[in-house]
């Protein structure tokens, strides 16, 4: 489809997520953004919760055109949501996107949890591309209401366009799920350290076969404003800074003194 | 099994990996590390590569004992590396690990390959857990001789458990693929951010239906051989101390100033 000048002075975002292309907080992220930009998705065909970082090297990857409202809206892959915009960007795309945003996740992203997340995996992917990303999410499973999350991320989007961000930085936003009138504020947090109490469910199949379910809550909790948790209680929108170097920097010189041999 | 009381005052380790239980490179760590060691194998039932840190929450885990030469050689389980240093812990082991190691992986783990890599996951995994981890890989997919880096990873657990590591810390080690003799040391390196230039095979299969394959080759190289790959290519040992403490701390203050109102 070609454009008009005007669509095409327009920056260009490309949404997707880790809760498939079906997903209510994808539409309305979709929604929002439209107004402000053109808007392309490319987004998993199906649930990808919890599927981390991962990237579909041993099968090919398909894509599906797929409708709303009688409309083209997106692409259907099945993949990974960092599968999505590797292939957006390499294959799928005409015009490569100025900015990716990955969401609206349904539950939190937050402390060593976002290591698990899709949804933040995919502004991972988008930053190691060069594009400025966020992910966003909000912070429930049931009775989500997205209109305030969607709101704001169209607020964002054009601060992160405007200011850029720093290579190999992106933001992971988490949006507590209250009517927009509760909401106390933005907060800059870290990332919270807080560990979980993971428990398996040892259940027996119907054959008597062994299985395992995961289960588990957070350990503690870290009530500090400035940690990603912290503000979410507090009703704040949470913003943390994520970067995809790993190094710790700061053991670098600690480690050569073990004087490692051969 | 109950364990003689010398066994008892053994470290205790747990293998695990992402190629898979049947992997010649898991059983020769499990060899080395034996003469130092108990050691207990939890593992994938098979390879899963590039699952990054995904863990199963959408599926029960099902986990079999595996033998090998007759033997109870350790448990396989239908999930990712993540999934089965998590399930060892908390479900299947009697004894708490003193030291997960991962590995040893067909092909090296380096550079921002590193946030893909399910052998790095496991390691991130035993680190969240608390336990002192680390992860170790052969840099290459063909004629790959294990002895060496399965004799080094003998080497470096000792160190690694005498001197402990930081909170949330761990060691990704690669290991050149050339006889112990050519090998000229061991180098303490930062992860490399070299990019990758990804393409996508697109095809059509016999129903002429279109696919895509993920391709692609490495952009540029980074010499240093204070950087993974540059240490590599010199034929030395690359150890990078690596955290899952994802926050760009440096520019928290710059966000804030960025003023992002609700």
């Amino acid at each position: 489809m070609s454009k008009s000048p005007k669509e095409r002075s327009k920056p260009h975002i490309l949404l997707t997520n880790d809760d498939g292309i079906f997903a209510p907080g994808l539409y309305a992220l979709f929604e929002s953004l439209s107004a402000i930009a053109e808007v392309s998705v490319v987004a998993p065909d199906s649930e990808k919760s919890a599927v981390g970082h991962a990237i579909t090297i041993t099968d090919p990857l398909r894509v599906m055109p797929f409708e709303k409202f009688g409309k083209f809206f997106g692409h259907a892959v099945n993949g990974t949501p960092a599968d999505c915009v590797k292939l957006a960007y390499f294959a799928l795309l005409e015009r490569k996107p100025d900015l990716v945003v990955s969401g609206i996740n349904y539950g939190s992203n937050t402390g060593i949890n976002i290591i698990y997340s899709g949804t933040v995996s995919a502004a991972t992917e988008g930053t190691i591309l060069g594009i400025p990303s966020f992910a966003i999410s909000l912070t429930t499973f049931t009775d989500a209401d997205f209109t305030f999350a969607a709101k704001f991320a169209a607020k964002l989007a054009p601060l992160v366009l405007k200011n850029g961000l720093p290579k190999g930085t992106f933001l992971n936003v988490n949006v507590p799920n209250v009517p927009e009138s509760q909401i106390r504020g933005v907060a800059v947090t870290r990332m919270g350290m807080a560990i979980y109490d993971d428990k398996y469910d040892r259940r027996l199949d119907p054959r008597n076969r062994v299985y395992y379910w995961l289960t588990g809550s957070k350990l503690e909790f870290e009530e500090d404003e400035e940690v990603d948790d912290g503000a979410i209680e507090k009703n704040m929108v949470s913003i943390t800074p994520i970067h995809y170097d790993l190094t710790n920097h700061r053991i670098l010189d600690e480690l050569k003194r073990w004087e490692i041999e051969k």
